[in-house]
């Protein structure tokens, strides 16, 4: 028996879908129609799934959020933890040059359009960022203990700064569309990082 | 004779009660008739001011980035170059926290709603993004020059980071409306610095 059902593909194909819309125009921008045109899916079959566009736009970033932690596990790799997060974050500044700087971070865009007026956006927001900052100070941690980096080291501290960075960067370059800016700010960061 | 006219005050009112929209809306999410409620000013006089919504979020943009500079001038202030930069993003970060957290960067704001579907907004935004790292990095410049940073500091790769962090913080921070982001992000840059 398989475990992806009909209804789920469905499910996930308005998922995905979604997501590259809500990228490309925010989420007030994005009415339930456009979905609708975007997906080829019915009305009733959509409401079936999603009872509303904030349900709808609030899965989209589950959905994102998993995806991008399966992403980070996989580009977290290499011989030691430094190695590990300069690996992961050239992978995501390869992501933003294959995109063409169009887009940028789903999390990061929709964090400035719906922080302030929806709680619900916020927390998932909220948890990716924190989620993701407690990834890399384990790996900052790990890299202190076995004096890859300075003891000295606030490996929280640095964290968030390589998450503030990246999301700074990914903004500035999707203004710039110059690739140049990712050189730069991927040796910022390895920088910051002490190689 | 006084240089401010009748005309450029109205003019001025509708620039900042329109920022304050933007900020708080977008640009999208932004009608002429929210500016002309907001305002209190005719439609006929928008009009006679600004030719479009384009123009006219234009313009504030412009303002805005007018306003940034001085405010920068009026806080990269201090004993020596690196404490200039600190204390200017102390005076940012205070900002942010006054406005409780809400609103963020215009510019940032504005970069990843309109930078992919409007070329003269962008422009504007790149314009701020680069003046301010001219402006850190002839700090940084000064800072290295006169051995207060290594030789082998790189003022403008340095100055980029500065400026992305600062963006990635300000809207790290209003996802979770904690003031203790503020400190960690200023402590951050303040490390990044060498004090």
């Amino acid at each position: 028996m398989s475990t992806t059902s009909k209804g789920e593909k469905t499910r996930d194909h308005i998922l995905k879908t979604t997501r590259k819309i809500l990228v490309a125009k925010g989420f007030h921008n994005t009415s339930i129609s456009a979905v609708i045109e975007g997906t080829g899916v019915k009305k009733g079959n959509l409401y079936y799934h999603f009872t509303s566009k904030e349900d709808l736009g609030l899965a989209v970033l589950e959905d994102a959020k998993d995806e991008f932690f399966s992403f980070l596990t996989k580009t977290l790799v290499g011989r030691d933890p430094v190695e590990k997060i300069i690996n992961s974050c050239k992978a995501i500044f390869a992501e933003q040059e294959k995109n063409n700087f169009v887009g940028g971070c789903l999390f990061g865009n929709t964090a400035l359009e719906m922080t302030d007026s929806n709680e619900r956006f916020s927390e998932v927001i909220q948890e990716v960022f924190s989620r993701w900052t407690g990834l890399l100070t384990e790996h900052l941690d790990e890299a202190r203990n076995t004096g890859l980096l300075p003891s000295s080291t606030q490996p929280r501290l640095l964290a968030k700064t390589v998450v503030a960075t990246l999301e700074g960067a990914i903004m500035m370059s999707r203004v710039s569309k110059n690739k140049n800016d990712l050189t730069d700010f991927l040796a910022a960061i390895t920088g910051l990082l002490g190689r």
